[in-house]
């Protein structure tokens, strides 16, 4: 059950609850895209992070030319929502989810990506049989090993492939170097970076020469969106995190945008003196990055107690902490924990002022 | 988007698809029951694990005395959905919550647990001004660290607070040894047990002693459920993943259940001879336990690859796996991953039968 009053202070906020500071927020929209304003380089943020399309509204009134989603779930949401185009970052597999991309692309436009040639065939055949023609990127491994052909000649053959379907329409390539977003020291991150993009630039020139036309070149996330901007032959950027960050980006050398997202948590035991235990356990924070940061008790660390508890060690500082105290945590993983949560409790100068339905959630299909 | 034909095979379900093989789930439910069936132990089979009306129901017509919820929100979908008795095995702390608690108990049986003098004295004044009277256990610690009042004199103590509280009417002692449910060795898990225990049937004498009525002594989980049911002095247990299992109590001696859940996943990527990517990642496993299990494939390994990605690192004998092709993964911890999804795919004899809402997915307050 939802229970909230616009106005009530963040102390008042039933939890654990989803906390969204949204002037933080609309700061670090605003931060992205005043690094891109005087480039060439696009924007169109990760929708994955977030899964609100009331946050990707805000990124398309700040300048993004689309977003980007994970799923297909995800662009559902988005395109219903009134944003017009999105790129679908991961392979589209599987007769019910090409029909459902089949008929998404009659209410937006949606931008697939491909890695595999008879994966590729099954969407143009279903796209022509409706009459229409679906955008499609090559997806390009520039290093992670996880989605993507070679680059060079096997991205040419298969961009060759492509191009020739009758119901796909080569647009281009994207190619994500995640496995470099968390890389902490920002010199080794951008030399990697460079090394990476130098693959998928490459491959783009190469099939460029071969009378392709290479429309997008998509990469990018919020550990290196900035190195982005001015790595020539990259059109566009995915960033996702950077709009609300976690405390794992906030490790990382060099990133620049400010935590606007918490997760409120009550004391519901206090048994002994040196420790207390707290309503938001693995059900609410995910650990798949470690446990998150406590905010504002001095000296205090959480460490996981079970699905439903946390345990706040205390140092001195926070030795005063009574059952119904609340606290505020750093995810350590935005993306992961946000996934756990119905709704954004939105505040402003510690108020909370809307709820905002998180309308992505659970879409992993 | 939820796209389903009954009736369809395993391999047809689009992915990921959370999967409950359903006669295993019911030879779970019956097996559980048979094991009390000549005792005076009774069942409370605890609802955190599947939060799914249509299985607390099973377990109720199996012989279960009620059932047991982590947070208020599951017992509020579990007393709407019929389930005519609920004990709440987290203390529960705030003005929001205290007055759910209320408004539920007059709906149904609902039971509460305290460790702290002010938390239910908070309680008990709203259940006074309300009119009603809310069944109260005193939760102790037996050994876990977490919630609970130590044993001994600050139970007994806690519970005489209780008992003249005008909204409460204690009504037993609550003692989850929940750091034992995974303690590999039976013995050593056994032994374990007996010492918790004694510890709390000696503060449920020590408490009879001064003239209080301890009508429920309530513990056991999946782990140690075998052993609560000749250990005297106990009235109940509360076990949860019995009916669903997982990995990591699949390693657990003697516990003695069939894996009933599944994560069905597709391959979605395979530009290596290594490995291929399926699009089951951190978003539909939870990582808390570890890796999933693969099923089926023989020598391969799966790992984590992000958000929305898995990889399973290929034996010799799963080299012909396609992009397309399904695999069922078996969740390392079933709580937590059924958390992440809304839906479960009921099948039998691999056909899909039903698609049965998740109801208390979320409901982490």
């Amino acid at each position: 059950m939802l229970e909230w009053t616009r106005g009530q202070s963040i102390g008042e906020i039933d939890t654990p609850a989803l906390i969204l500071d949204i002037a933080a927020a609309e700061r670090n929209i605003r931060a992205m895209a005043d690094r891109l304003i005087h480039g060439s380089v696009r924007l169109r943020p990760h929708v994955k992070t977030h899964k609100c399309p009331i946050l990707a509204h805000k990124q398309m009134a700040a300048g993004a030319i689309g977003v980007t989603a994970a799923k297909l779930g995800e662009a559902e949401v988005m395109i219903r929502a009134g944003i017009p185009e999105v790129l679908v970052s991961t392979p589209i597999v599987g007769r019910t989810k090409i029909e459902r991309l089949v008929a998404l692309s009659r209410h937006g436009m949606v931008l697939t990506v491909v890695d595999d040639a008879s994966a590729a065939r099954a969407i143009s055949d279903a796209a022509a049989r409706a009459g229409q023609k679906i955008p499609t990127l090559v997806d390009v491994d520039v290093g992670q090993r996880r989605t993507g052909v070679l680059p060079g000649e096997p991205a040419l053959a298969l961009a060759r492939q492509v191009a020739s379907m009758p119901g796909l329409v080569f647009v281009g390539l994207q190619g994500y170097e995640g496995h470099l977003q968390h890389v902490q020291s920002r010199d080794e991150r951008e030399l990697r970076f460079r090394a990476s993009m130098q693959r998928l630039t490459d491959t783009a020139a190469l099939l460029r020469g071969a009378g392709l036309s290479v429309d997008i070149v998509s990469t990018g996330g919020t550990g290196t969106s900035t190195f982005a901007l001015d790595a020539t032959g990259v059109t566009e950027i995915q960033p996702g995190s950077y709009v609300v960050m976690d405390d794992h980006y906030g490790t990382v050398q060099g990133v620049g945008f400010e935590q606007a997202l918490f997760v409120l948590t009550s004391v519901v035991s206090r048994t002994r003196t040196t420790d207390v235990i707290v309503d938001a356990g693995l059900k609410a924070l995910s650990s798949d990055s470690g446990a998150p940061r406590v905010r504002g008790v001095e000296g205090a660390r959480y460490s996981f107690a079970g699905d439903e508890h946390g345990r706040l060690e205390l140092g001195d500082a926070g030795s005063d902490l009574r059952v119904g105290d609340k606290v505020l945590l750093v995810p350590s993983h935005c993306d992961t924990t946000i996934h756990l949560h119905d709704h954004f409790y939105v505040v402003e100068a510690d108020k909370l002022i809307e709820v905002w339905p998180i309308e992505a959630r659970g879409r992993v299909r």
